[in-house]
């Protein structure tokens, strides 16, 4: 008789975010009176807006405390409605929007919803590691697409995602504005996804959680392209550009029909998402926006900072990306000078060397037979500039000795 | 070629709380300026202690803002199980304790950590409509369980319960304190159903969500018992004790070793749990208790204002609770002196002719073949005494013009 607690086999297909063992590592280097410099954080070190938090007390006291629809509350979805269709030039009802604890839910109950087991998910990596996770958890088949490096960052590769689409393909996930790498699509590459999408009668989760987190220009939707909008869930989160990550509050924008199916699994999950805290939600969307701008400016800043740290350290290139806040650098040659070959080597010894964390391509999902390069990944969410300079300068001084050390030997 | 957002075929499978209905017939009868009874509503019209609301509010000015660990703050954690355990007598550690949007939550993170496709899941029947839902949604089996009326409520029938055990037979839910039926087991009741998990090595969910919701006497945990603790999930959950359910805060109070599924569970369908949220949840636990006790006396008085009233009534036949906010009579009698055979159409009857709303059994899982009895059952957590009286009387009224005029014809 085995344990009455053995678990059962599905478990054994659902990954994580290991990222935490970063985190981890961090605390313990730290823990021991060492210096460390966050670059591993996706978090954010800002402040929510006051007059959110204002608006979340007052809904507290206006006994906004009960139960209150799965979908969420009418006047934060009509908000939503109005905010991300203005932003995307898009006509979408209220009745599409439909609230959840957080954009990641989406993710979930996007597959839930629309995908059988067996059939396939086109999905990008590296990407954040819970698309790939959610579609071997519900049974169905990983078809993982990529990125070529390009003079502004990173491209999906084209031929390789239409040579990926098969009979059994049902659904397409495109992370526009892209973590990790921190990219974006361009407009041809964003119609000629759609095309594919809508030639192979896919349904597509656009993951739009940076869409408004850009240093210039505009975002652009894929759900707004000829086609689209009927067969696209938007996951919108107020996480980043409000800095409420730990407040937990996010929507599915979709298709009319498919509305109720995503309320239902919220009422099967967790009822609803916390009131009060969607009251806050209107008020973010509906107040004043200059937290907003104050926090980009701030990121532009750290990202040249970190952009110009790591354009200094020997055999790293980087791009300057226009949106999110990462930075997906090749330290392909820098390794290969300093004598590592191993990715996790490399990290372990850059933090008990220079204080300096981060994960690496290995925290976005499984590497794949065809990538010959090696990355890490730097978030400067949770690092302010000073700290950033100083870090990556630690850095390149360690990295230099160690080539120069090695070159000498 | 199908519609790009057909569903997938695993919806077929979801169930809800179909309450909803109700609810809106409600709504609708009071929008036409029609006096509506609310008896439906599992929801409590109590506020939230104060001094919860202020932690709230300065979790937020402590930039309580940001993410937080899948599995919850520590502080909270180590709370719930000082807490957990002193009132069932059990020694808990903060590791087998993992926060969740809600007690819900723990409902389908059970079946999913610890039940395979086809194995079979003992749950009640009348009984919270979720647990049959996720165990369908799921692929398991569900093997319903029976209640018979006794003196004082209704008891498990063991009997039935035995002989649906068989070699396929996983898990058992176990709901003492009971939604809909306001019953509670007796310790005869509790240690055979404890026995019969051991013999059997099943794990259970031990839902408590009313362990504390009670009116006299004190409660005890089927996971307290001999063989239990190693092989039982409790359910726990701030919303009905604190006047918490929009707040969205619970805990799965695990085995040591499958703690760690959860949070993991966690981390791939919501990341964490609200940040400010859980100290919310740490001042309600650490804080002054007297709104509980001012609640629950409350509610005695509702309770007995409910009972009398229903008893008035010709035909009902209903028990005295000492816990829950429900009280599950029964109508056969009633509905065959009016010449009515459908639960439905006496329900929507005394709507459309008292005001009084409720639900009915059809609401707390699927009709199984054995029963032939019919139930309503009333909440009296977000209805004051004096409406009760009224509303009751208001339909003690109609029933019995009813019956008179039927005897008259």
């Amino acid at each position: 008789m085995g344990s009455a607690t053995a678990l059962a086999q599905r478990i054994n297909n659902l990954g994580t975010e290991n990222a935490f063992a970063v985190s981890l590592a961090a605390a313990e280097w730290s823990s021991k009176g060492n210096r460390v410099f966050p670059f591993h954080l996706g978090d954010l070190n800002f402040t929510t807006p006051a007059h959110v938090g204002e608006a979340l007390a007052r809904a507290v006291t206006d006994g906004k405390t009960t139960y209150c629809p799965g979908a969420g509350i009418l006047p934060l979805r009509e908000a939503l409605a109005a905010d991300v269709g203005a932003l995307r030039s898009m006509s979408i009802h209220p009745d599409q929007v439909v609230i959840n604890p957080g954009g990641k839910p989406v993710i979930t109950k996007f597959i839930q919803a629309l995908v059988n087991p067996g059939e396939e998910v086109l999905y990008p990596t590296p990407g954040f590691p819970i698309y790939e996770s959610q579609i071997e958890y519900y049974g169905c088949a990983p078809k993982p697409y990529r990125y070529v490096p390009t003079d502004t960052g990173f491209a999906v590769d084209l031929d390789f995602l239409r040579a990926q689409i098969t009979p059994r393909t049902r659904a397409l996930i495109f992370n526009d504005l892209h973590n990790p790498l921190g990219t974006e699509a361009t407009n041809d590459e964003r119609r000629a996804i759609a095309a594919m999408a809508v030639e192979h009668n896919l349904v597509v989760l656009s993951d739009e959680a940076y869409f408004e987190t850009r240093y210039s220009g505009t975002s652009e939707s894929v759900a707004s392209l000829p086609g689209m909008a009927e067969r696209t869930v938007i996951l919108y989160t107020f996480s980043k550009k409000y800095a409420m990550t730990g407040w937990r509050l996010g929507a599915a924008i979709t298709p009319m029909e498919i509305a109720p199916v995503f309320s239902r699994l919220n009422t099967n999950d967790e009822s609803c998402t916390t009131h009060m805290v969607q009251y806050a939600g209107v008020a973010a969307l509906t107040g004043p926006q200059d937290s907003v701008a104050s926090m980009m400016s701030e990121l532009r800043v750290r990202r040249d900072a970190a952009v110009d740290g790591l354009l200094a350290i020997p055999g790293v290139s980087v791009a300057r990306p226009e949106s999110t806040f990462y930075l997906f650098p090749d330290v392909t040659d820098t390794m290969t000078a300093m004598g590592i070959s191993d990715l996790a080597e490399f990290a372990e010894k850059a933090l008990h060397n220079t204080g300096v964390s981060f994960c690496t391509r290995r925290h976005f999902g499984r590497q794949q037979a065809w990538e010959d390069r090696s990355y890490i990944r730097l978030a400067y969410s949770g690092i302010n500039a000073p700290e950033i300079a100083e870090g990556l300068e630690g850095m390149r001084a360690w990295i230099v000795s160690e080539i120069d050390a090695r070159g000498a030997r």
